[in-house]
């Protein structure tokens, strides 16, 4: 047995977590679903030999991908999240108040089952009364249900393999369909420094469909480079407007990375994304 | 000969580049020194087995330790670097035009030689007429010298071999006696994630020393876990006014990171560093 679990990245770097416990690997029809126990960073969740999720620092991530979205929107009720089987997105979005139903579709039933048994610090959400767990393909998802959705998240894995879809632009016009007024879809959209490709691609997909569409960037100890991007996309609502940073000081929510501060400098970008997204 | 570069942190998270060739290897009374070249970060310049610099990034690093003082200032003329020896950061500081000189104090001149030779994309700005490069111990010199610096950059590798000293109560007096009136001085301050009681120390020393002292933080590629932090301490300008990004905008520099929004956002902090230095 290896004293590592290693991720090979574009063939050119490599990340390693000294392990502890290997504690499960089931494979989907969809793809391989590991959890392992490492001696520095918890527990993980890897999918395909990616490191998804760590418990060390997954809070970074979920607070990111579901903050800067749920304190925009004036009053967030109904929220989708499509993937992020392990749960930790759900709790994140739970913490606000005004949401009534966050519904989960994750495609890969086996995500969630691993998450459940292994992460509890992240699957514990799942079982909230408000949340909704539906194992079903989230394209078709969003191309065929009647309901409505304040704010969609597309918490998925890298463009290819089951989340390919998730890319492209039937899905986000179907997104905008399902979006109320005041409608919000924030997207996992890759390295900046590795993957710049990734952010252009949804930037360009999803300029022509939604009035604004900002990146936003965040810290991950466990994926390569450790600086990512989310593209956040909303029907009209300015991300920068003012009473953001009052609703989230009100809020007294318990966060240990996400505030007011953060929430504007996220959306700051260096010059050479600006450039490559035409900024 | 290894097919990776391999870098063990903390013995929980190891980071490897595909490595093309080997350059150079030599051992100086300070620490071991050596040059690759790899396939997809250019060349790395390592010491003691730690990635100092990667061609790929440095950019990063070398913007984010330079600009914010040296736009901050009002007219930074003199400026003096204590280790980076690598060159990167005092190409940063000769974009500015106001500056007259730019003073190296790197303890270990073989940093200097295996730069020079392997690394010219920082080291040619070593050879600029305004560069005067002394090899000599930073902390003796800050203790001696009768001229007078309106930044100091502490570019320094972590807390222990050579760099000690630089991270002690001493060395930061000595700092403030030879700043000009509006002097600035950042230091490299190790991680956030996995290295916070660097950060710490550095806070809680120089806080009775100086009257402002702020967090920065910025992305690297190289480093473990990807984010890392300087601390930002002056004799009372304050980071945040108005000024700056005016003057960044009307500068026009060739930069690839830095901006006035990314300035303003690299002193945002996460509420955990936030609570770990008191704020």
């Amino acid at each position: 047995m290896s004293l590592w679990v290693d991720e090979v990245y574009q063939g050119i770097v490599r990340t390693s977590f000294k392990l502890k416990k290997r504690l499960f690997k089931g494979k989907s029809p969809f793809q391989t679903v590991e959890v392992v126990e490492t001696a520095g960073h918890g527990r993980l969740l890897l999918i395909d030999g990616m490191t998804m999720v760590s418990e060390r620092d997954e809070f970074v991530y979920h607070e990111m991908i579901a903050h800067p979205a749920l304190f925009l929107h004036p009053k967030p009720k109904n929220v989708l999240v499509i993937g992020g089987g392990d749960g930790g997105t759900v709790r994140e979005v739970l913490k606000h108040a005004s949401v009534r139903s966050c519904t989960l579709v994750e495609i890969d039933g086996l995500v969630v089952e691993a998450s459940r048994k292994y992460i509890p610090q992240t699957a514990k959400a799942l079982s909230d009364r408000r949340a909704r767990v539906l194992i079903e393909d989230g394209v078709k998802f969003v191309a065929e249900t009647a309901e409505k959705f304040d704010v969609v998240i597309v918490d998925s894995t890298e463009p290819f393999g089951p989340a390919k879809e998730l890319f492209g632009p039937s899905f986000y016009k179907n997104v905008k369909r399902i979006l109320t007024k005041d409608g919000i879809v924030v997207s996992q959209a890759g390295s900046p420094f590795y993957e710049i490709k990734t952010i252009k691609n949804l930037f360009r997909i999803t300029k022509p469909i939604f009035p604004v569409v900002e990146v936003c960037l965040f810290n991950n100890l466990t994926y390569p480079g450790g600086l990512w991007a989310f593209t956040f996309a909303t029907k009209g609502l300015n991300p920068r407007r003012k009473p953001v940073a009052a609703r989230i000081k009100s809020a007294r929510m318990a966060l240990r990375w996400y505030n007011a501060d953060i929430h504007a400098a996220c959306f700051a970008l260096p010059n050479f994304l600006r450039e490559a997204i035409g900024r």
